[in-house]
């Protein structure tokens, strides 16, 4: 099994590393740009395929891969 | 306009930040994980639509948002 998971600062959170990115982007010829947000993409490859596998995986991501105080995760199952 | 940008070492490329959490999640109790690799993600949002701005923004992609030798990157159109 192969999994995606996406982790992003929430809404409500500053994210000063996608302000940088954004005020670049303007200054290098792009001044449509509102707004980035920046966030971690992991690929994740997994023996197996059982459902419990996927709840582990869950747990994981809250509580090694994302801060759930300021970050929201959202994981994507890709393959088997 | 949305873009969803990812950017992920190539495959040829050392990750030690994703073996790093391979062995983590190893040890918390997934030992099923066979490979992590990890990259960035970005959601960049745009005043307008026109082929040009795509055209800019994967300029932008591969000047400032990667670095070729080492990583690749994939735009994905969100919405209007």
């Amino acid at each position: 099994m192969k999994a995606k998971v996406i982790v992003t600062p929430k809404k409500t959170v500053l994210d000063p590393q996608g302000n940088a990115v954004r005020d670049a982007m303007r200054h290098l010829g792009m001044p449509e740009v509102r707004n980035v947000r920046i966030g971690k993409y992991l690929e994740i490859d997994l023996d197996g395929k059982d459902v419990d596998l996927e709840k582990r995986l869950d747990g994981l991501c809250r509580d090694l891969l994302s801060n759930p105080v300021i970050e929201e995760y959202s994981i994507e199952r890709l393959s088997e």
